[in-house]
């Protein structure tokens, strides 16, 4: 007598189960290849997760997007908070699909677990390119170490390639060591500054400088045009003293307003000019093949130190003699020889 | 009837058992804590020595040396070679010994065992010290790693303090990474530099610029003196493009002659300033600290990799999935994931 109320409620429950189930690694691929945003934005989610179902799907999916990746061009920015990131990235992203180009915008923020930080994460500051079809936005992975992080942003990277991004824009804070996971993890690195003399350089990580193929200093508009010509000159003249980089190429200093969209292409014609020469010299795929050996081998490091931190054994006892090592009571190779001693015994 | 005879064999062969005997880990250490020169070096030597007795021993030595070790001044030397390193250091610790100073002169050169190179090898480069009866030379341990050969040079550092060196000088090539492991065992770090624009700056790697506390252009002397002033200016404008050091010291540019025996006193006072300075500040003393946690932290990490590559099950897995990650074929977690399963298989 209920048959058709029945039917309606079975039918009804089929959608929702429909839409609860997720799909499986090999329907999210099909859809990444597709160029499926939202199945991506899910790939990614699961990537990201940490659970051990989601680490066997997460292999597949990757396993399944490899094969179509690589043929983007990867490139990160830094530059310290209050340097204008994401009005860059802005201006930058939308310049870029003005020509056509399809760009993904990833971010790697170890610190954003902790203070729940805004690198991305606050999409309204990019309005214009949130809403653009041809750019793809996703803040930074949540992750209590920034091995895990990385981990995380490289894979992404993957699965953007797959879904035919052609340029992926990796944005980081210019504080900490997440300048080098994303400088191993991109094939162009672009340092944001701002102009004025001495101060601008407070609180950029040492080191980071001569990791730049490009330095840009931002916000040269208004009263701040004077300042910014000297500064490049300045600039120049330091990457001058350093030694030249394995990769042929003589980092440059441009300087642009991201604000008033202007020296913003020149910027662009800095970077095909660097993968028009990198791919000539060579360097564009071994330095590829550089990363991801160098990926495998730091993954290896960090699972093996991760499992001897979490050691039940090893935690009480690593206090005390740190503390003991650090007052110079005992000798730091002999500390770890007990630790690793006691780490192995079953 | 042969008693005499038979005395006389016994007691030759009981000088000759004595001679030959070892000296027990505690006598090495009385000898040290006298300032023995050979106990010295005998300690060295067991400390360098790789064999599973004398890690005991060794571990004996460091542990009694340790509570008489900590009150020299420890400074790293680096620059390219040809640079004039060797000479460098003979005048400059000839004229800390003529302050009354004990100078031991320590190297850190991991490539020495592969090139049988020269790091302090050939001690006629430094006749002067040599012979000086308030320095101790050593050349650099043997080792296959970095890490080994930095640990032995750390712990010798250790040894000489307890012997009553007052400075220890520890030489490291600029090539390669055996400047961070020297920058890190050291409470000031000096690099070498040669007048004459570009050139001198290749070879130099990447990042030990920003690691000096004091940069010395040295062979300023004959018709280099006036490259050397120009040098010094462009030198001290580059220092001033990087962030402040964590220690609150500027780093300075000087320039001397090692043949010439002139400025070396200015580098003297410009060290001795440091230590007032760091002193004061307390920096001298917490980075200290913080140099023995980093290598109780480096040390695990070493020794934790060590286990992992030399596990023979790994070893062949390790090769063939290294080229299909490299070649993108595999993805770098995925084979790190397997590959830490396989080495804990039992």
């Amino acid at each position: 007598m209920n048959t058709d109320k029945d039917s309606r409620i079975s039918n009804i429950s089929k959608i929702k189960s429909f839409r609860k189930k997720s799909p499986s690694p090999s329907e999210l691929v099909a859809g990444i290849l597709k160029g499926d945003i939202s199945a991506l934005a899910r790939a990614i989610t699961v990537i990201e997760s940490s659970s051990a179902k989601h680490s066997d799907q997460s292999q597949e999916i990757i396993k399944n997007s490899l094969p179509h990746s690589g043929h983007s061009i990867r490139i990160g920015i830094t530059g310290v908070p209050g340097v204008g990131k994401s009005t860059f990235i802005e201006a930058f992203g939308s310049t870029l699909t003005q020509l056509g180009k399809k760009v993904a915008v990833l971010a790697v923020d170890p610190s954003s677990t902790i203070s729940k930080g805004s690198i991305l994460g606050d999409k309204t500051r990019m309005q214009e390119l949130v809403r653009d079809s041809n750019a793809f936005i996703r803040p930074s992975p949540a992750g209590s170490s920034l091995g895990g992080v990385a981990r995380k942003t490289r894979e992404s990277i993957v699965l953007c390639e797959a879904a035919g991004y052609d340029i992926i824009l990796i944005e980081t804070v210019g504080v900490g060591q997440s300048e080098t996971a994303v400088h191993g993890m991109t094939d162009f690195f672009l340092l944001l500054k701002l102009a004025g003399a001495g101060d601008e350089l407070q609180g950029i990580k040492r080191g980071i400088m001569e990791m730049a193929d490009l330095i840009v200093i931002n916000k040269a508009d208004g009263k701040n045009v004077e300042q910014a010509k000297l500064a490049k000159v300045e600039f120049s003249r330091a990457l001058h003293l350093y030694p030249p980089k394995h990769n042929g190429w003589t980092p440059k200093v441009r300087s642009c307003s991201a604000t008033e969209n202007t020296g913003i292409g020149e910027i662009w014609d800095v970077i095909k000019n660097f993968v028009k020469k990198t791919k000539l010299n060579g360097y564009f795929n071994s330095n590829r093949k550089e990363q991801n050996k160098y990926w495998l081998l730091q993954t290896i490091d960090d699972q093996l130190k991760q499992e001897f931190y979490q050691n039940e054994k090893i935690t009480p006892l690593l206090k005390k003699m740190t503390s003991e090592v650090v007052e110079g009571k005992l000798s730091p190779f002999s500390a770890a020889e007990k630790l690793i001693r006691l780490s192995k015994e079953q």
